[in-house]
């Protein structure tokens, strides 16, 4: 059950919360308004200063907390949650988190979003050092290389342990008396701090999930941060200096919620400046601008309000879940397609519609659409795209790791057009988007701040475990962009 | 877990089709895209023209059907189906529809929206002749009805019989060989017939349903019709003609999807009509326009449109359904309004909005919606809703039978602004509803061939037995006015 | 999941208790005591002498009342409840009783045992007339031959009713002031009558209900009663005097818990006397003594203790449930017998074996044991019968109404042997069966009381809607017999 | 959901299967012959000689393996299963067995029947050494042992660390092209070999697994083995040679399935003597003898062969089991102890009863079975236990591991029988026990090869972590014995 249409998924949402009455309830709160950013599971583990309790299950957090003692056995005023986004793993509960490890000197909770990019050669030498992993997820590496040298102390082997992990992550952890939180070097992944009025402090991944409980936004937490929250307060501390921020372009152009502000830029807004931009970039002749449900709609009314055309509901998305069952014919699935978006026929029939969309992936929906649009009547049908052509993967936490389902990775523009079946398709380019974002704290930061990798190939970190089926992946314009980039 | 965040709720939708491979599956797909018309049951009876097979249970489609064996059961090519709306009931699975009634001389399957006015007076008499419900539904009196005077043969006695049933509704009847629809002598709910490109015809609630199963519109059904689908065809047939179209306006408010074209209007056009009827009617001066999603939005980018004002995403509404488990503190409850509904700040903030609503039924809403933009730091908040004020109960289906809920039954506009603690607070007049809407076949029915009595307290028919307890709810001034009218 | 390893079931189970706190308690202990008259539904209806509280289910008691709230909901000092066996039906649920009626003049719930010989008559007669029905039960007639009539006043046309059903049944009847049984003329169903320490009455279809409430027995329900618990007591009525006892012989042999008392007879004992008359009629030379369990064990220890032989444990039964998944050779459907019983190696392996069941049905379970025997090592297995040739169905409440499954219908005793592939196969006689059972209330009544038309075709009723098949089942001799019964 | 109705339970048992077509289904059909030995979890791992499934969850087989899907999707031709019986742990499905642990050099699946004696202290040291635990089991604890030094080799690890573990253990560990299987240096716990036709080795935790597959019996796993089941077929090694046999005694007095051959003596036949010697030791004079169904019946009618006496059932065990709902009065309470068992009070009214029961742990059931017998009119009631007083805990995997709640621990004989208000109470001495099962294998061991420590306090093995706290629990007469004994 994706959130949206298009088969784009983020792989997660934390959130925390040290020293609150009815954290339990409130990490629920805050873990429903970053459900967008998974629904195939979701946890909440709890201390309450002398024992932790955990609650997990696959699924849609609604499933997960089914009755009200699933909630009420999370006894303590501090808690860490989790919404994952996975592939359905192999006995997939155990990769659900947050993750609780019994130790006798002490049990520690562990939330992550993103992706590490040595996963792989760190979990084999941990094994042939003699590590037991429980799940087939990444995270669980952090507490291995924390553990094999536990005699040092906690937070230097963890600070230690975080310089050995690469790659895009924002973890949370918890122990039975404080809080901890950390950012990778790049501050791919957003994360932020606020604060409630009883002094409280709350760490989310999205700022929507400050407002609804009624948290006051202090900052975002910033690329090599470790930041301890204890009955004293908040501690800033720094795992490293080596750091340069690059966050993920994808959470303004699709994945974050409109309402939240990351570096401080509203999503809403930042969308809105996409589609005026791309209305300067690529105007069209049309009768109308409608956009793709949910995520594009607010690229096209910016659209609309720069190019001075009516802004319509052209598109509709059926707000119920359904299953589609297998569907014995051809006619059917393709019906199936309807169950998600319909074309509003006495919109469309007979205009010259401009249809929004933030993205294409895989082309399929944006083919859908078209189709779709044309059945209802449309007379031609613009495609304008909020965002640069997808062409490269991202390993940083979004779920597109192979440039094989890419279309933009195999196709030009115009015989993308084509395979879509579209009157016209263009896109913004990288530059209008970096400067419809426009981070404030970019500094001098390339691509404004942003990671811009999956548009142009320049990623912020090396690949590492990657590296090599990426190169292999490149053609040989690609691939010698990369090495006068490299050079 | 109502479809949108207004306590506002229709009671059912339906669904039928004749001599159509998969007919269970394309009976699925109908009764998805109907699925905001009812949340709390849905089910499916189909006939292979040897058996009956029904599936029906409590809850989402998506859980009534939960795996591919509960669609498969359901042989043949020839179904109804319903989605309902209704209070949990006791044992309420026995009022979940398609009600299948077993005879010895054939089985019946009986869909039904709406609701009837004579309902408790028919039972009475029924079960004083010997007759054993099995439902607390009203629908179960037709089939009672008709089984009395069975001996006089199906259809006349079911002639008979939809002239002793009072009120709004739209009943399908399946027998083994025959798809029977009904409507009611004023039209009050909505149904159409369509036809699938091999000739099998269908029958729905709304016209968004033929569209998912690749259905053409064929017409509406009109009040006083009973249709007769078999393999000879579409036999066209009338049980009265004392007749007058007097449509739901709630429907085109507020309840039908935007894709629905009834009547010949399509719904996203009326709303953006309201809305620009509302902007004539009552321009703000304030810095943007937003709606309330997502029922208001087509109203609220018409408001924009005809004012001139940037249309913006102010309010968010969150995809996902999240239980609200008891909250042991005002605060948390408070903050649990929030997880329908968020205000985006980045939006609001230092602005003046001008919110856009469909309507105002208890008013915890607004109040709320208010509270949230300002909250968010909208500097002005004025709520514009494109209906007149809800202040007589419906009785044809729509689940407001009392006045006492009712806001504007008992405040005026400036009360109610008070308490909403608006800026401004305006709605559309009647006449301005009616040009909006502005029904083609209306002919020279009154208000335009719908039902505004929720306005004006002008019903359509008799209400039976409601009618002294709502003469008991009315004041001295809405008393008088009722006489002159019948007068 | 049948109780046994034969296929043999019982229809029902039913438990009735008026004016005791917890009677909601007390049923589900008096309905868990009777599970074993039926597995696939269970049901309580309750009075709090203002409304009635309904449960039900599909499956076990323990599945049925998963929550506590389920049995809390059952609000009242008076109850009635019921355990079902029946086939898996159209929809199942609405199967399951206690059935609950909704009347304006007050509501009715229903119970019942049993199976009446002329339902498909009196429904295809009511039905004409206009009725309605809900269920497929043929429980059901008797209310609506009780509304049809209600004029009349509730008890008066009760006992007019009671004499139009026909066959075999114990009813129990809730209204919202009054608790009421009713047993058929010839009590084919046994029920029984308790009282508790603070006067309240139980009504039961075993004794063994009435010792786990601690309610005294008081006596059994007599042919032709009508019995009526009030707040002023038990009122002793009758709705016939055409009565004479001929209580099913299968209670006794297989179907009622040893420890219940029928009639003045406890179960185990009469089963005990049945093992000791079959070692008088067909002594055989063996080691030992095993019985099947765990029906048979009461008759196998008599035929031991009789024929001086040890009683040895030579069979067991797993007490666990097993699901038996189609499975995909032939050579595992066999093991898959095993899930249920298997023979004990170290107890008969070169033994001479004399095994003692209850009854023969299909004659596939007896097939196995002797398989399972012999492959256990067993030298020699003798089966004996602790009734005689099960050759006539049952039309009064076992799931046997067909002669084609029944294996002695169709083969001599020898034939039998054969086919089961016994080294003997010996039956208890009609006569030493009457004589073990031994009934003493029944007077001058033959077979002492008891239907044994299992055995020997003569049915205590006409058996109406079965005649006709029933006729064209019986050989020349069959139907010369009962000519001469019948002249 | 305890099988027996004493509150004694074992904690596992264990199946394998090496090279069967079809091993799902086999080790499905092992495990519910095994359901006795555990009923709060089971699973299933397989391997395909590729990749390695499991299927597992909390609850009987027939829950953990609801759809045909759960079965199916375990590939493969080699399988290991385990049924758990443990307290309700946290996030307890972590704690159901088999664990399979993914390497990258080849995945490793587990299961155990037993307990560690040192798993604390082992574990502590683990997590030292940066061991992450993923389960509450002590039998985690071999894997970490066993990757620690995995450079070694698996093989010579495995062996190093079977000698690191103590207590009683039964382990299977499954690979990828290998079963595994290893037994404590006193083979405590009981472990059979079996063939099938085909050839395919198949090992259980009693042979009652290996009659239900087919498996014909090749003999008992000896102390301080270690087998390797491979294409090439079954290695047989030891890791030690300081072995001597001690197998638990309660496998035979309560545990063991009665068809179960443990050490070439079959389960009921030990059971049988152990009520004849009873009889020699403790004739009662009385008018019947009777057992506590079922796992005293054997000993029950071998107490009755003896004395002469008839053997009776005076009891009746419920085969449902049933939800004991909190109830509100002490008097339902305890008419909650009859939904387990009743008295037959046709069989035992006026009478002497002899009632032999296996074991008397707490004391509570002998105490109500008296009072039932009573209730139901026994004139006497004469306990006779067909084991010696139960006073000292297991630590080797039987759920009894404090003093606390052993009644024989803190009450003399005549006390006991005061507190259960019997006419008598008897018990069966050591030497006789040890008579009674009289195993073949046992050579010179102490006590025939049994472990009788719960009798007298003589454990075979050191106790570790537990020793500080059993000490403890010792009375002065008690110490006295053990510091002579291991003088």
């Amino acid at each position: 059950m994706p959130a949206e249409v298009k088969g784009l998924n983020e792989e997660c949402g934390v959130f925390g919360i040290f020293g609150a009455p009815h954290a339990n309830q409130l990490t629920y709160l805050g873990l429903h308004t970053l459900q967008h950013r998974g629904q195939e599971g979701a946890g909440i583990v709890t201390t309450d200063h002398e024992e932790m309790h955990q609650h997990r299950d696959r699924g849609l957090l609604a499933q997960v907390f089914k009755n009200q003692a699933d909630l009420e056995g999370l006894l303590g005023d501090t808690a860490i949650g989790h919404v994952r986004y996975g592939t359905a793993g192999r006995d997939a509960i155990q990769n659900v988190q947050p993750f609780l490890f019994r130790f006798h000197d002490g049990d520690v909770a562990l939330a992550h979003n993103g992706n590490l990019t040595n996963a792989v050669t760190l979990r084999r030498q941990l094994e042939d050092e003699g590590a037991v992993f429980q799940s087939d997820s990444d995270t669980e590496i952090l507490i291995h290389l924390v553990r094999k040298h536990i005699k040092d102390g906690f937070i230097p082997t963890l600070k230690q342990s975080l310089n050995e992990v690469k790659g895009g992550f924002a973890f949370l952890l918890l122990q039975k008396d404080r809080l901890i939180a950390a950012l990778d070097p790049n501050g791919i992944r957003p994360l932020c701090i606020g604060r409630l009025a009883n002094g409280a402090y709350v760490v989310a991944s999205e700022s929507c999930a400050l407002d609804i409980v009624n948290a006051k936004f202090v900052r975002d937490v910033q690329p090599g941060e470790l930041l301890i929250i204890d009955r004293d307060g908040l501690h800033e501390d720094r795992y490293t200096d080596n750091t340069q921020l690059a966050i993920c372009s994808m959470e303004y152009i699709y994945f974050a919620r409109p309402d939240s502000i990351i570096h401080g830029v509203t999503v809403h807004n930042a969308r809105k400046r996409m589609g005026k931009l791309l209305a300067r970039e690529h105007p069209v002749e049309a009768d109308m601008v409608i956009g793709v449900p949910n995520s594009s709609l607010s690229a096209a009314s910016g659209y609309a309000e720069e190019i001075g055309l009516p802004y319509e509901m052209g598109l509709i998305k059926n707000q119920y879940v359904a299953r589609t069952f297998i569907q014995p014919t051809q006619a059917l699935r393709e019906r199936g397609v309807h169950m998600k978006l319909s074309a509003v026929r006495g919109v469309v029939q007979g205009r010259r519609v401009a249809v929004v969309d933030d993205s294409i992936v895989r082309g399929t929906t944006s083919r859908q659409i078209v189709q779709m649009l044309r059945a209802a009547g449309a007379k031609e049908v613009h495609m304008l795209i909020a965002s640069p052509p997808f062409k490269f993967p991202c390993f940083y936490g979004i779920d597109v790791s192979t440039r094989a389902e890419l279309m933009a990775a195999h196709f030009s523009v115009e015989e993308m057009r084509q395979q879509i079946g579209a009157d016209s398709l263009s896109f913004l380019s990288v530059p209008n988007l970096v400067q419809a974002i426009n981070v404030p704290d970019a500094g001098t930061a390339p691509y404004g701040g942003l990671t811009v990798a999956y548009f142009n190939g320049d990623y912020p970190t090396p690949l590492y475990d990657y590296e090599a089926k990426y190169l292999a992946s490149l053609n040989k314009q690609e691939r010698r962009e990369r090495r006068e980039r490299e050079a």
